[in-house]
């Protein structure tokens, strides 16, 4: 995606106020030019930032016209002070706007327990508002001023061909460490010039994130900050007029947090190998899900991708934790495409060969499939994942959260 | 514990019969000389090794004689034939005591999804048999025979005198490996020479593995062979006679148990810290230690004790994807003795002094604490785990099968 394109009616900047040491980019503003339906799912954490309880209190809503994100301090254990600071960024940006404090987000992502420089803050988003462009270049800035150990940015835009017209989804996103499902330090802020009610943008992002966002981890550390907002200010002029208009804008949804939330993982702090777990052939979504995420959050299966190693016992044996009442003997596992392990026995095959193709490859896919017996069934569920490096360790062991 | 010393009728043996490359000692054995009641506590990994289902079967039983054990190969993921040999290795030592293959528990730690090598662990066992022996030495050599990437042997054995007079718990484990290279195991063999029913063993085992075993991390990957077996003897002919006498006995299964378990987690693979993780204040033991396991087996967490970083918001906010309903503002923690959030709000403390004390000392003790609000009440749990290092993920990564 060399050229993400913004939904018509949409602007965004991103600016430096001054919240990092760095000096780099530290506060996107994404805003609708006119009223915008806007859903959000947020982190289920019971300790949460300031910006998350702020911005659940407003969502959903028809009224949406901006959010404003701020990197290098999450606003988190901040207390009375943190939900005032939060509120103040809104009102600021309503100023500068004209609009309604309450039709205003806010997310915040960076070191926890220090309350924002306000003084820099309120400073700096008069200069984040004139900075507001249509343009490639400032929807390049906004994503980028989200960054915090991101090594590079993550947006997208799509179109989408609907019965009555086309109209564009675009996404940007935030991620690195503090990953896990059910969302985790990582924000996402998406949107559409469809016109969609709050409650259809809601039915859609929850259908979009639970596939997406809910199936990734790095580290199975959920975070006190996760938000994903989408929002439909209806510029397009064009509503989905049939259930196939739905599927697609639904689809469409999907891919773009899909693509956010293999970024993220791409993007995973230290990670050699990108991780691709189906877990296929359950009952229920919740068990293969929960198989899924075993295998996915297992340090030893991570530490074994790490070092090329086609170590399926630690991936059958973490699969054998996850609490499902499954029986070993219909279980089969591919490595890439190499069968490793069949009917519960395990498979004469070329491991060096096997190793030797993972060393090569920054991509490894890890199929598990149940054919029979107690829990069996045709749902299936993907999750992705990153290996474990000492790099992780590095970086998570000297830098301060 | 310089002398650990066998309770009356027991004898034990550590040989070598040639399942490791190494060549260093890979066959334990314990025997009563007599009918023993036993109980065992074993993995509730779907995917189990052979001999934890031969095992599973025997107990509980008021007639076990021996407990062979080799370590080099798990002998799980084997199929039938790995249950095959299992028992086999069960009626190679009813052979040499002369007595019911039924009466034999067995257990084996190290590669899964190889077959063992029968033919030199059944030339071995008589040499096993043949070496018995009730010194120090002889238990000391079975606690070295178990192990696989461990360090050192962990063993322990106390007196505890009852009402009706003295008798003796003695206990060896191997384990660290919890996350060995190969999916190695914990197995842990606890003795007495106190008269008890496998009822009796089964009760007192259960309430210190669940306060000791089932508390330690240090990856949260669960194994498929972990097994902890208490057998008692009689042969003290001391029984526990009143209510005092049977809270000594648990107390001391407990205390057996808890030094087999830390040990464990001192000989942590890669490990730089000792963390201690009390969370109190809750109203159920459930919910405390659901919040304590989060917190143990929190990547960001360990690195960050790595980092020697007193980073309480990555403990926190661990503690607040728990699925526990409490209110963050009764929550307060402590890094060994010091204040660092108090009634859900950062406290002012010296970090570099905090930081320096975690440097210079391997213990790290964590205390959470909730004094109000939802969940609030007076349960509390104890966890104990090690740090996660680069040396972690380079033992766990550089292992090649």
């Amino acid at each position: 995606m060399n050229s993400p394109l913004l939904p018509a009616g949409f602007t965004t900047s991103g600016t430096t106020c001054g919240i990092k040491d760095s000096g780099k980019p530290d506060l996107a503003l994404f805003v609708s030019e006119s009223a915008a339906a806007v859903a959000g799912v947020f982190a289920t954490n019971r300790i949460l930032g300031a910006p998350v309880i702020v911005s659940r209190e407003r969502v959903p809503s028809e009224t949406a016209r901006a959010v404003i994100i701020n990197s290098g301090n999450a606003n988190a254990c901040t207390g009375e002070q943190g939900l005032n600071d939060a509120r103040q960024m809104t009102a600021d940006v309503a100023t500068g706007l004209d609009c309604d404090a309450a039709d205003v987000l806010v997310c915040s992502t960076g070191i926890i327990g220090v309350t924002l420089p306000m003084d820099v803050i309120t400073a700096g988003i008069p200069t984040a508002v004139d900075a507001l462009e249509t343009s490639t270049d400032a929807y390049k800035s906004a994503a980028a001023a989200m960054m915090t150990t991101d090594t590079f940015a993550k947006q997208i835009s799509i179109d989408v061909q609907l019965s009555t017209g086309t109209i564009r989804i675009a996404g940007a996103a935030k991620g690195a460490a503090m990953i896990a499902p059910n969302m985790a330090t990582m924000l996402a802020v998406v949107m559409t010039d469809a016109t969609l009610s709050s409650a259809q943008c809601d039915e859609m992002l929850r259908y979009g994130v639970d596939r997406t966002f809910n199936c990734i981890s790095v580290d199975g550390h959920m975070s006190t900050s996760d938000t994903v907002l989408l929002l439909a200010n209806g510029a397009s002029d064009t509503a989905p007029a049939t259930d196939d208009d739905e599927r697609k804008l639904r689809s469409a949804v999907q891919q773009v947090c899909e693509k956010l939330a293999t970024d993220i993982i791409r993007d995973a702090e230290g990670a050699e190998h990108f991780v691709i777990v189906d877990v296929a052939g359950f009952d229920t979504c919740e068990a293969a899900f929960r198989i899924a995420k075993e295998i996915s959050e297992s340090a030893l299966v991570k530490t074994a991708i790490t070092g090329n190693d086609p170590n399926w016992g630690r991936i059958t044996s973490a699969a054998g934790y996850a609490g499902i009442d499954f029986d070993t003997s219909f279980l089969s596992l591919k490595i890439n495409d190499t069968e490793v392990f069949q009917a519960g026995t395990p498979v004469e095959y070329d491991e060096s060969a096997l190793s030797q193709q993972m060393s090569e490859n920054r991509e490894v896919r890890l199929l598990l499939e149940l054919s029979g017996g107690p829990a069996s069934g045709s749902e299936s569920v993907r999750f992705w994942t990153s290996d474990l490096t000492q790099e992780y360790v590095r970086l998570n062991s000297e830098y301060t959260t």
